[in-house]
């Protein structure tokens, strides 16, 4: 039986007159898009774009929910009431649910930016707060979530259908979470090892660590990057190293999330 | 056969640490809650306080969107594409459809706000624009507008449920639109006065001008002011008058706009 | 000799169309007034409201920066690194010194705000980026920082002239930092209490903790509050105190800081 | 005697995460810099890496106040009161001074950004606010204004010490305007052109527009731009021109503006 495993990558990710990330590029590559909405980055122009584009090239869209932090970039970790980020993220998914609906098309999954999923993932109130506001939007979004973080506990807890991702050109630690970018061994800059590493996971759901223990868990999508010299080059690398390996890489609602 | 009128007011216009208005006064007089969306007021915490209330007292709730100015409260006429304003549009239509999912309720329609509406009451390509980016999200959604403006012939073009508002605490020019507030005559202060005005317009479906110009129209909801020092004693006034003069308040949605 | 201390208060939070506070009575009681400056609070109109009625009123003028956080009101703690921090407290500085010298008057003290007072209260390295960014603007500026803080310790480190403040409406821990809101006897509500425990906190040149203990201290400033119910009558309530108990209340550049 | 004109740019026009222009390359050409001031563009970061830049390579610095609108970038014409739009413009000077005095230099020019620039070009009422901000926050700013527009005549009028700048790779209209954008013969793209065009400016001191209309006026400054693939090279093009024909450029404080 053929494997599958679906591409993703953050996106629209600018501001007015600012840009960042190459966009279009990415769609050709990627089958999942998760858009900024607004609060981090991204704006109603940016996101109707991304929209488009995405629906004409049958990507999927989510909604990628951060701070309200434009000049942080959504990478500062603002302390928040569970119950204030909750609305937060209702409200970034309600505003891409519009967008995509005014281009006859939906959000399928939603994906947490930035500093928000990184507290998260080590905190389970806040990450059972953000399943609630996805819940409550539309119990049917598809919850991506980092492996190995309470974001997927709190998935499974709220119900929630979800799909776990691991990052192609990044390594992890014994406990599941990403090495640190701190550290020298952090990133995979080589294509031919990212894509030797992201065959390895998904063929064999598990995630090898920088000290080499084993940690299976479910490997659903794999996050590419759309920023950075070497980014598009990768996500092509990858791309097709998984096709040549005999797995298609599909939109997260084609991926067998039961 | 019985009248019925409906009752609106703006809402939801604090933001973080900062309150105005009387919602919750309010809320207890009105039918229809007209919710700022995050871009001149209102923040995700605001929106969901007022969907939660709205829906507790059968209030509907509609969409109340502003140019993207906290500083200027959505009053300074910003020019943009009609393109710009209509995704703008979208995006706090579907913000607010996203937290009033979550409350278990729903966007019944949409009222621009501030310097936008009266930007587009006068143009009507921009009065165009919102009605494709109303219509996009949702054909279904009332287009609340002014009498006599161009927003009122772009809800009719483009084939949107629509009902025309008049306003109980100001006048009427000869071409159907408000005397500016610069005159002495444009506001009505007193209570009694609003209400014989209101009684007046909803019976007759006209509305008569400072100079004694009866302008016929359809009178299917009455704007009330939450803020100001007798805000809340105009508005129960009207509402009392209204009803000894026979006329129900109910919801726009209960409203016959066929 | 007759003993003189200063009365602070924070002034101009309010934005565009919003309000809060109660500044123009504040102005008649305090001596020195920590003005937001746009990034948590505040915005060129009210900072110019503000310098004009402190000017006339013979209050000084001090800069009251905080994180760039309308929403969250400069409350919540969001981690920058330490050279943001300092560039941060520059700029708001330097605009409110550009407003006061648009008024023919001068900035004098520097008062740090909400969270990024309590965090850098707490961790000498931010506390000592703050005092760089002050120094490096203008070296007499007056530094008026909590007693028995980090704050105070870089201020000292810095060389720069400081005052130390205590709050007239709240009580004190062994070490004396500020019993936390969330106890049950953090505040002071009694006027006629908060008056005899500033009497003896200026008196003495000490604190006394809710336990009992004495902890000697500089107390060149009290912090009265604009916002609450009984907030200005309890400032008012401590200036008549303090005169009638022979201390005069001064601006910052008229106490004895040497 | 040797001629001697200025060559500035607008710099320090990104946010956050997000970098435009090419300010390196340019402080190395040009001699004057208009830094953007946290309101259309820049933010605390950004506007001390262009103060060190620019007074490690001996360029003066000037403040570029613009419209409080980062979606906009300040191309949005905002309309605002008259006196908002002078606090507005003291409140930006200031935040760049501050963070000047902090790297041990100063402000010594003022030029407006974008749509206020465009507004006030043809509002002497505009124009006269923004001199009456510029002099208040200190009266020998030099005021770099537009050719043959409203902000010279304010500049004049206020008695502010005034430089008049053209561009390089823009034409004129017959009443000193520059051609619009729209029409096809707005732009000077070809460098060689572009240099012979400055020259004659500088030389001349008058502007020819596109009818062939001389118009005498005095050319002390000439702007050229970072962003575009071009503009480097146009840029550099400009200054070695105006040196191969004997021209000197120098920052605003030493051209005679007497």
């Amino acid at each position: 039986m053929a494997r599958k495993v679906n591409l993703n990558s953050d996106m629209g990710e600018g501001f007015g007159a600012y840009d960042i990330g190459n966009d279009t590029a990415l769609l050709d590559i990627i089958n999942s898009a998760n858009v900024a909405c607004g609060f981090h980055a991204g704006d109603p122009n940016v996101m109707d774009r991304v929209c488009k584009q995405a629906k004409a090239k049958g990507v999927s869209i989510g909604a990628h929910p951060g701070f309200n932090d434009l000049w942080g970039f959504g990478r500062r970790a603002i302390p928040m009431p569970a119950g204030d980020v909750e609305r937060m993220v209702i409200y970034q998914i309600g505003a891409l649910q519009g967008m995509a609906a005014a281009n006859g098309t939906s959000v399928t999954h939603v994906k947490i930016h930035g500093a928000l999923s990184n507290m998260a993932a080590v905190d389970l109130d806040l990450a059972m707060a953000i399943a609630r506001g996805i819940k409550a939007v539309d119990p049917t979004l598809i919850f991506l979530v980092p492996i190995a973080s309470e974001l997927l506990t709190a998935a499974r807890k709220a119900g929630l259908p979800h799909a776990a991702e691991v990052f192609a050109d990044r390594t992890y630690a014994d406990d599941g979470n990403l090495t640190p970018r701190s550290k020298p061994n952090a990133m995979v800059h080589d294509p031919a090892e990212a894509v030797a590493r992201v065959l390895r996971m998904v063929e064999d759901q598990e995630v090898v660590s920088t000290s080499g223990k084993r940690i299976p868990c479910r490997v659903d999508s794999i996050c590419v990057h759309g920023d950075g010299p070497t980014a598009v080059e990768v996500a092509t690398a990858v791309r097709d190293g998984l096709r040549s390996g005999g797995v298609s890489t599909v939109p997260l609602p084609d991926i067998d999330l039961s």
